[in-house]
């Protein structure tokens, strides 16, 4: 297999003549030193000529090409343990750990993960989706290593970005790390960016660290003289670390959160300057207790255009490798809006008609289209960083105090703030709006990413309201209803993508609370939806029409408050019952039926269609829900399986 | 109704001279500023008075009373608006509120509740059960005055624990407030204590804040000179207060944490010199931007008893307020273990069985009897602080590399790390075991910590395994067999309070994952329950039994993997079914049931008890079963009825 493969790109062996060579990072620390900038200007080629033809992260990688390869030259990998961040810089560590070959399916169904999975390789240590848990994670296993008295003494790297280490959990790991024996290192890869523009206090401090020339100078001539002395020994490395940090925080008269927090710190560096990173981890990687070290990286680097516009190139698409030309649209869904600028653009209205809405994102300000109203009306939109929970909590504190704010965070993402949906906002049913976006299956980001419990757990709140809109227009109708009244909390989810309808810019009416419609009329089976999923179920209700099935079909709209009079309706049919929903069948709309049937005494049989109960892996939206029995052949085939399993 | 009360307590009028005569904060205010020692004196004794026989939290508050009265004092509440920090300190607060009367009541069935309300009140801003949120809901608050310009100028004033603001959404939204415009004042009340003593980084960091004897005499100095000088205006008073804290930075070296986050600091003060704090606030309360003020206070401060013994002493039970003897015992139940205790004292001999188990707790090693293995293994626990976050995706760590973590949190807290469970832990199918106390409804402690959401939202993460034992017997066995083998996740829910059962340390054993066990056979109506619970039920069974109902009663310990043995055994009965758990009824064990009875063509009736859908306040455990129909009569009426409505 491996050897067919190496026959089929034999042309283009000669691109990446030491890339080439290395299938697993023993082979990397064989090489002299001197070779390893070889190592990534091929590492950076290969994943040009890869990820222009087969999408996926691109600028992050890119930046952090240098990084990677010193991590496993020093480091002892696997055994040593690389604990990544918010996976998507971590194309180069694929690369580099045998998976060069198979990177061709790089977030493909059944092909490789875009993001670390330890199911995948040993070298990936931990699931690495959402922002800021290596830090603790690291501290788990560089503890246990201790505890296990691990022989030979087992490294453990944690990396996080500049973005992510503003995330509470990361706060929370430093907080205890320091409290704590363990020997994590911390590699702070510092580009200035996460997926926008980053934003918050500790990411202006991190800003200001600088290392003068002054200072580099006479860093340099203490260091050397203390080794013409003979007095640089390996017990001594860390001691002139450290002292040369002191003198650092003294000729700067800065003040060092991390060292204030009792954790070393070393930097910044040039996180491209391949020779400084090595010697320095060799510096430091012995060392004792927790540190940081903070490396200042360039997203994107090494292509130009990427270099210029990271946040485009974060993840561009397919594009031309020589000319940098990006391949744009959705490939025939050109003329409809994705879901998240309908949202964005109708929340610019729904704006200039309330004064007291505001918009809220989580970092994401281009992912969600948030960033509409930014341009638009700067004033009325906050990104507040990787602090899901702050965002969820701070919306809480805006509404109590009259303002109308509309939160919108990926589904995913939103778990991390379910605690506060429940505290800081249910229980004082504060007019908080939940813009939930990449709801359900997502596709090519796998299962960390797919939006899929939120309509189970959403559900058991008390006081929420829970919406999917079907289509732009209901999507519309449902945004401007939530600010029509004083509902409380309300949740809308959408999923990632576009839409169906070109013309979505409809007026908007305030709708009913809890109302659902019925779209076509039917005796044999029932078949009740939420959300664009809708359109499904359409198409299957139509062909199982055509064989003569009579099929009644509700798009419900609202989970919670159910549509009580669409349910009598659907159990005075006395036909069974099958629900379709983009989530987990457990606790979703297929139980919310089930539970409303039984307490009011139909022994109807509900049969559910959802995601079931499993991690679902990467793949297209049509692989997955093919995967899941979600598609349309399978609705269509559960329509007529049921109505046989009744003659 | 208020003056009779008045006209009772009459006889104890003139305990608090002052007190009495304040009926709002307005009152306060009105008093000169020498009064207020005496008003705090009054607070003290009330709150003695008071609790040593209506049992609450009581250090906490008794160390907030200067702090309490200085900001009503100040501020122009409600208008201004404070923001109390898990709200166990605010006390004092009620009393100054217009709640003396009703103070009687706290903690009780249709009483006060033992936290911020804002139900309760107009002075209480924000829901305070949950650590950590008062920065980011009163930057909400702080943000939403700016946006509507209010007129007058609003102050917002979030208070917050040194436990507390270690937590990471304190961090965030600290981070955030530095870059947001806004005029937040954020009181740090540092008693170097949460419930238990503190821990981490940042704790330590605020310990060696100092403010050093020469750094005051010429702070002063400066100060009056410039006063004679005429130099301090208004305006200026916020310059002199910078520069008196750049001098201390320049005096002492010491690195200040949150200026590097630019949030300015002001502190450490006496946080029970009144007059100090009064005059600082009024310094500081009219400056723009985000400020931190730091007082060093006493938890106990005025009772001697609680002073020196402050973590017994946070809620201690009846006492006597002369000799500060505890009344103690569980009253009726002093032969009877708490689970928690049963727990604690399991995980010990584990401990001594299994050299890879390890015990983590979030800040509750008393709350949760971690302590009984810290005082005998203290290397065996890692207590993380006030951030369930971290404490789960620090357990996936030490999992991941070999240990057997067993991570205590109480399950109201535990909703805080949904997504790590899910991300750090499900996902990777991770051996953590999760010993959730506190499951279920808690009582006097009320909304914001019952238990209750726990069984719905773990139910439907994959790969998880989730149980809860029906006694010490069958806990102490699932305790056991989570490190039998390598089962990945896995959820041990058990109540607050004490079993039944004295012989509660039995030999244990591996038992069967998924299984549960029927306790009666019977032929009308089939009962199944999960948890502690199963004694109300088995007394109703009695009684019915006794009526002559013919009723199967099976405990299911396990709600996933469910018992498909007893559910179909179960199903073939043809009888109704009724499920009760302590939970909420949205997606517990009630929906599990249907769902397979469902899936399995089974159209059974299920009728479900357990916790309905809304946010149930304190009571007893006893009046709040009552309230949901959850107690004994209550399933004894649900098995009668549904067997009437059978014949």
């Amino acid at each position: 297999m491996k050897q067919n493969h190496s026959e089929n790109i034999s042309d283009r062996t000669s691109e990446y003549p030491l890339l080439e060579k290395i299938n697993s990072p023993e082979d990397l620390r064989k090489l002299p030193l001197d070779d390893l900038p070889l190592v990534c200007r091929d590492i950076r080629k290969f994943l040009i000529n890869s990820l222009s033809s087969n999408p996926g992260h691109f600028a992050s990688s890119m930046g952090a090409v240098e990084l990677t390869v010193a991590m496993h030259y020093v480091f002892n990998t696997p055994y040593d343990r690389i604990v990544w961040d918010v996976g998507h810089q971590a194309y180069g560590h694929k690369l580099l750990t045998g998976r060069r070959d198979k990177f061709v399916q790089n977030r493909k169904f059944e092909g490789l993960s875009g993001f670390p999975n330890p199911d995948e390789s040993l070298y990936d240590t931990f699931t690495a989706g959402h922002a800021s848990n290596s830090i603790s994670a690291g501290l788990g296993m560089s503890v246990a290593s201790e505890m296990q008295k691990e022989n030979p003494h087992r490294n453990v790297v944690a990396v996080i970005g500049d973005a992510s280490i503003g995330g509470g959990l990361a706060f929370e790991g430093i907080n205890n790390a320091a409290n704590t024996p363990n020997n994590l290192l911390i590699i702070l890869n510092d580009n200035d960016m996460s997926i926008d523009n980053n934003v918050g206090a500790l990411n202006s401090y991190l800003g200001k660290i600088t290392t003068s020339k002054s200072y580099n100078t006479i860093r340099y001539k203490v260091y050397k003289f203390l080794k013409k002395c003979h007095l640089v020994s390996e017990r001594k490395r860390g001691f002139i670390l450290r002292f040369n940090n002191s003198l650092k925080s003294l000729l700067s008269r800065q003040q060092n959160i991390f060292e204030g927090l009792n954790v070393r710190y070393f930097g910044p560096f040039d996180g491209h300057d391949i020779h400084r990173i090595v010697r320095v981890l060799r510096d430091i990687k012995d060392m004792n207790g927790p540190r940081i070290l903070h490396l200042r990286t360039i997203k994107g680097k090494g292509y130009e255009p990427a270099e210029k516009d990271p946040a485009t190139w974060h993840a561009p698409g397919k594009f031309d490798p020589e000319t940098g030309e990006r391949v744009t649209g959705d490939f025939g869904e050109k003329k409809t809006l994705k879901y998240q600028d309908v949202f964005g653009r109708t929340l610019v209205e729904l704006v200039e008609q309330n004064d007291k809405i505001v918009g809220i994102t989580a970092a994401m300000p281009s992912g969600t289209s948030m960033s509409i109203l930014q341009e638009k009306y700067p004033e009325k939109v906050f990104d507040v960083g990787i602090s899901e929970g702050h965002a969820v909590t701070f919306s809480g504190g805006l509404a109590k105090d009259g303002m109308r704010p509309y939160c919108a965070i990926y589904s995913s993402f939103l778990q991390r703030a379910y605690d506060h949906i429940i505290h800081d906002v249910a229980i004082q049913r504060l007019p908080v709006t939940f813009c939930i976006d990449r709801a359900g299956i997502v596709g090519e980001d796998g299962a960390t990413h797919h939006g899929v419990f939120d309509l189970s757990y959403l559900r058991s709140i008390p006081n929420m309201i829970v919406a999917s809109p079907r289509d732009e227009q209901s999507m519309r109708n449902l945004l401007y209803t939530a600010q029509c009244d004083n509902y409380g909390p309300f949740a809308i989810r959408y999923p990632r993508g576009s839409g169906r309808n070109k013309e979505w810019q409809t007026p908007m009416k305030c709708i009913e609370i809890g109302k659902g419609e019925r779209l076509s009329a039917g005796t044999d089976v029932a078949i009740l939806s939420i959300g664009p999923i809708c359109d499904n179920v359409k198409n299957a209700v139509k062909k199982a029409e055509a064989e003569g099935v009579s099929v009644a079909h509700y798009d419900m709209m609202f989970l919670k408050p159910i549509d009580n009079v669409i349910l009598k309706e659907v159990a005075e049919l006395k036909c069974p019952v099958i629900t379709v929903e983009d989530g987990v069948i457990s606790g979703g709309l297929g139980s919310a039926v089930m539970e409303w049937m039984n307490d009011n005494n139909y022994p109807s049989i509900v049969k559910r269609i959802g995601i079931p109960d499993k991690f679902i892996a990467q793949g297209t939206v049509a692989q997955l829900y093919h995967q899941c029995g979600m598609d349309e052949d399978a609705i269509y085939n559960a329509i007529i399986s049921i109505k046989m399993s009744q003659i």
